[in-house]
């Protein structure tokens, strides 16, 4: 057995968790950096329900502070975005000099704040399609999916070949047993995976609907139909084409996928601050500086942040 | 002492039944047809708690079928547009063949409807800004304001100087101490009613907010703002034209004004049919006829429709 990469995984959520985990299930050093489940996961460590299968990691090596987190050939980015003020503090310490960042992250332009960061280690992005919650200290929920869309941020932010590094990370996944879409265009598939998120995550907080409820009313299909409409035009305006097809696709997809709160709806639950920064505000700046208009996304982003601060006060 | 008018009231809720009470306050013969009420009103009377003084009716000439009530020389309208369709059964028994109808009602385009009905009776349009609930049976709490915009329906829908039959009617109203704002123009006033109600109506229901709440937050005073340029661009091609000043006026006066639930959160908490059809789907056909996209009010009139079948059932 060749030497396996050396992964860390900075927010050890639903979402850090449950890639982490899998990686390690097949044989990766993963190093988790945990703030509230600390204790629990270094006595107790992990404990995944998963529909493809239950199962416990019971030794895990997990740190409390960023400093003491041993550098990784790759650092998983498993964060909520409305943690991402953090990012130059946590990601000074936790890597190689070579070391490979990826973002697992919802939303658009991370990639690009992190290699600002950075510098010269290379940044992979992932789009994820996880229904995953956490329902305890170290303990998560996996209900359904789990691809991810992986792509790397080139220098021009225009698509490149795949690279023999974004193929080796991804080959550690997909031996971890996780679905990965590879692409030459992360620009591509930050902007595909907003016309999903935009309209269901804000559309479930905006009306405390799931995702069933939204696709299975005729107005409300008209308003998810209009604000993607409207993501697609910025795409456009930013080289990249959405067909039609691929709308139609997301529609139908929702429409007979099993019923559930999407992440953003889970956090305003809970009681977290939303991640509308990320998702929406960081869409109408790109938008912006295309001089594309946006109104009802514009719209959206409005109402939500009211709830958002109405919320965390 | 004149013969005065003899008014009915059609929809003894908190609007008709505080006008109506209002008129018979001076001397009027009002007659009320009520449903649930009857009985109430029929043995005690009207009690209306105003910040203008209290007083009550204990004589109240009440009738629980249209049938039954006497024809008037001016029928007001004070119903919730929501049970319009029953219009055309209630409209047919309860006026004098010269008789006047008055329409209190929100939205646009219902004096035009009611006309169809009646053919050659006069119709007289009221917006009325009136901050009033129905606290009990015969009981009607007046918190704030009182003024009515009235205006004629012309045969065109053009704008034509005040009549001496609307100049009547309005200085009954004053009589009885309510402020009136006569206009040559009712689509007009309309138009600039719907610039208020269609951000205020729609967010204090999508966001369970109160208007303070809504001219408070940065962002949706420009969600506010969004919309209200919508409805005057509506305006605009429909040949009314409605300064940027209104606008201001209107947002600023909502600043300072005691925080009250509007009229379709007052529905909304009491599980009523919210008024949709008539401020936004009526506003939106106009808008389609006259060639005009509104894409926010669509939106928020889609999700208010949405949360209106959810709480209906």
């Amino acid at each position: 057995m060749p030497d396996l990469r050396h992964y860390s995984v900075i927010g050890a959520g639903a979402l850090g968790g449950f890639y982490g985990c899998r990686l390690q299930q097949v044989g990766h050093r993963v190093s988790f950096l945990a703030r509230s489940d600390y204790e629990h996961i270094r006595k107790q460590g992990w404990r995944i329900d998963s529909k493809d299968g239950n199962f416990v990691l019971p030794h895990v090596d997990v740190y409390r502070t960023p400093e003491s987190l041993p550098p990784a050939d790759a650092v998983i980015i498993g964060l909520k975005t409305t943690e991402n003020h953090r990012l130059p503090q946590l990601l000074q310490t936790t890597m190689k000099p070579d070391g490979v960042v990826l973002v697992l992250q919802n939303g658009i332009g991370i990639e690009e704040k992190v290699a600002a960061i950075v510098g010269s280690n290379p940044v992979i992005g992932g789009c994820c399609f996880l229904c995953c919650n956490k329902i305890g200290p170290g303990h998560i929920h996996h209900l359904d999916y789990g691809t991810i869309g992986m792509g790397e941020l080139t220098h021009d932010g225009k698509p490149a070949p795949i690279s023999e590094r974004l193929q080796s990370i991804a080959n550690d996944f997909i031996r971890a047993g996780i679905h990965i879409e590879l692409t030459d265009d992360l620009r591509l598939a930050r902007w595909k995976k907003l016309v999903w998120n935009i309209p269901f995550n804000g559309l479930s907080v905006l009306l405390k609907a799931e995702t069933n409820e939204i696709v299975g009313d005729p107005d409300l299909e008209q308003v998810v139909r209009n604000l993607m409409a409207e993501i697609v035009r910025a795409a456009a305006a930013n080289g990249r084409t959405i067909e039609q097809a691929f709308v139609e696709q997301m529609i139908a997809y929702t429409k007979v996928m099993i019923p559930y709160r999407t992440s953003m709806r889970v956090d305003y639950d809970q009681g977290r601050p939303l991640e509308i920064e990320a998702i929406f505000h960081a869409t109408l700046q790109i938008a912006e500086s295309l001089g594309i208009d946006l109104p009802l996304v514009e719209g959206l982003y409005r109402e939500l942040a009211f709830i958002d601060r109405k919320m965390t006060g």
